[in-house]
């Protein structure tokens, strides 16, 4: 997607990107910075996600919480977003029966940690119901004692995966204040009654309502006499935990609005959107690993110029080495410069510290092979040593989630050309990271 | 986007998915298709679209309405949704008078033909008001007469690019019949009244209420009078057409349930989402130009089979002779297959068609050469005869917006090696044409 050229979209004000998506690592160094002290929450927190619709309403054979984009489906997004809050005990995933090994899988491919999955009821009011009992209970599916019951309950969507931390805080802090909290966003449009002839018979005003979105939060105690009290018919049609909180608990919520990423995943669009907001914050920066030569620096300090212009960052070091290991544990996209001859030593070592750092379970990796030809040879096998050989690592890489791709440049001392050779890798290596295309790992491309 | 392997999503029921997204050519063959005698207007009808935003509300630099994907500005697809219907008359564009420059540049560029641009005005419906008159004056800007009054006006929003005929149909007539008309859709969360403090007061019942959305029919009478007799505080602060009618004209709007693709694209992650639902469009099917050699039909066989799990249709064709012109007028994908040796002749004789069709005016056309070659020859450059030929020809198509990428495959004996590669084509050739991505225009990818 293009921004209009002459008007340029600014991306530190887009109301639209979460400040993280779901896409850093759960190092200290990060904790401690976004999460100071003072932010902790010190009474025990668990979180109830229904996941038992069968996607019936929107007419999709797969429900939605079950699709994939990068590999992954939907609900592992979501789990992440509240796996990596330290205060966040249990999460406890509630899904129809037929789902129940689909979710075991899924929990175990992408190492989920802190899941229970609990068998989901008829409606959603008594699927939430059954994950709040199973976090009273203490007591897993096996009978395996888990963590002590929760102070407060936060109630989720599986489909909304951008939840933040600060705003779980907020919510969390309310709930145990007031009892109950949830989140709101303005109404976007008019909301009207209809006369039962299909007529306008008036509209709202808008400023004094507000649509109700998730996540919500409640003490335990609230939530679980909402639901010891309330009847059949709430069970079966009421939507809205709020209200069940405020009618059999007398609990007024307190209501604080939440930022557009909360946004529920309802259309296939909206998992294109959601896939779009992932890629682009996977998208952000990228590392320059030179090996440390002249040349190689100097194409480096190149590239950094030219995918500025792309919404692009790049630090360029040397090599992995020291200090700047750190960039295997937070950089998702690497660009691998090599001069003449044959690199492959260097990158199946890259390929291999990237899989020690087991990071490519959760998104793809990138990694690119940017050779630069100085000799004027002219045939493109000439270009670069082995490109069966790559197209092997390649192949073996895609296995483990690390897309790996090449792209030939040729050295020339026109000026001209140069630059324009090197405004080609810029875009194409930033195309190849913003894709993430599994269809092309293994191509060489020429600059 | 990857639906789940093993409970695919079925596209028939999709309803995220509009039946035309705007990439239809406006022959007349589809016309009659699509719009039979019945269901035509017999009055005139023309639209006004408010594009007056400067985008201020979601913190942008540049509106939404001209923010671009695939090349193209998103008020540019909305234009075309209603310039594609043959009863509408004039659209009336309203923008803000920093934008009108931008605006004209755009309707020259895409070869809009029914736009007449008026500058927008402090609010939005100011903007709508001043459309409405525009449309009554029969002149345009430069004093010069247009179509007659019409009977009925549309309103719509420039960022809702995906408005259907069949709906428009619908509205056009219950607003001729009713007076005024308009699209509404379900609730998608439950909306919630708010103590001044911020808590939960009360929630409304779901089901006796509807979003207000757009487009909106009135007949020219009952706008233009609506807004004769509406107030400063009404043309300041009111957000919605239909109420001014009622509480003006005493007309109660016709409801009528629209679509979900009539939603509106607000934040960054709806471009993401337009843009993936026109490149889907697109994909949908590509013909593949075999030349009629008996190896290459074998191939485009084989990839046929191969494209069908990947969700997409191939028709196979010798040329572009007698019936098969029509694929110049209908298909967005070309597949040339060619057998060892040079076929640039060919490509060249393709692409000048396209030009001379003048399709890429509105999408980006793809052109997949795809080469096999039967020599046992190991060097890619051997493989096929020109590779910098065809760059410069890719080079030379883009600049006519048509994307030009090029695939080897090498003939084998060995029949699951050979079916492996047939599959890596399918692949490369299917995400080639769904990607439409720019910056890989021109490379030669490996089967």
């Amino acid at each position: 997607m293009e921004m209009n050229p002459i008007n340029k979209q600014s991306d530190d004000c887009d109301p639209d990107r979460p400040a993280h998506p779901g896409v850093f690592p759960s190092g200290e160094a990060w904790k401690s910075e976004r999460n100071p002290a003072e932010r902790r929450v010190d009474f025990p927190v668990s979180v109830v996600l229904p996941a038992g619709g069968t996607g019936e309403r929107t007419g999709l054979q797969t429900p939605k919480q079950f699709c994939s984009f990068l590999g992954r489906q939907l609900i592992s997004y979501t789990i992440q977003a509240f796996e990596r809050v330290s205060w966040i005990q249990t999460i406890v995933v509630v899904v129809a029966k037929e789902n129940t090994d689909l979710m075991t899988d899924i929990i175990q491919r992408f190492q989920h940690r802190k899941v229970r999955v609990v068998p989901g009821g008829s409606t959603r009011h008594r699927s939430i119901c059954n994950g709040v009992l199973a976090l009273g209970s203490g007591q897993d599916e096996e009978g395996g004692s888990t963590a002590e019951r929760p102070k407060v309950v936060i109630i989720h969507d599986a489909v909304r995966p951008f939840v933040e931390e600060d705003f779980l805080y907020k919510i969390a802090m309310a709930a145990k204040e007031q009892g109950a909290a949830g989140a709101i966003r303005p109404l976007v449009s008019t909301v009207i009654a209809t006369t039962s002839e299909g007529y306008l018979d008036h509209s709202l005003e808008r400023a004094k309502y507000r649509a109700s979105e998730m996540p919500q939060g409640f003490t335990y105690d609230v939530i679980h006499q909402a639901y010891q009290s309330c009847t059949e018919s709430d069970f079966e049609f009421g939507t809205e935990c709020l209200h069940l909180a405020l009618q059999y608990c007398g609990t007024n919520a307190k209501l604080i609005e939440g930022p557009p990423t909360l946004w529920k995943v309802t259309y296939k669009r909206d998992l294109a959107a959601a896939e779009s907001i992932i890629k682009e914050a996977l998208s952000r920066t990228a590392c320059v690993i030179t090996g440390g030569s002249a040349q190689a620096v100097t194409l480096a300090e190149a590239l950094q110029k030219a995918v500025g212009a792309l919404e692009m960052e790049l630090d360029a070091i040397p090599d992995l080495m020291g200090d700047n290991a750190r960039y295997l544990v937070t950089e998702w996209n690497f660009i691998h410069v090599s001069i003449s001859g044959s690199c492959l030593s260097e990158v199946e070592a890259l390929l291999t510290a990237l899989e020690a750092a087991n990071r490519a379970i959760l998104h793809p990796l990138v990694v690119i092979l940017v050779h630069l030809s100085t000799s004027d040879e002219l045939s493109i096998s000439g270009r670069m040593a082995e490109p069966a050989a790559i197209t092997d690592l390649a192949s073996a890489a895609k296995l483990r989630n690390i897309f790996v791709y090449g792209v030939l440049l040729q050295q020339s001392k026109d000026t001209d050309c140069w630059e324009r050779s090197v405004l080609r890798v810029a875009e194409i290596t930033s195309a190849l990271i913003r894709e993430r295309s599994s269809a092309l790992v293994g191509q060489l491309l020429q600059a």
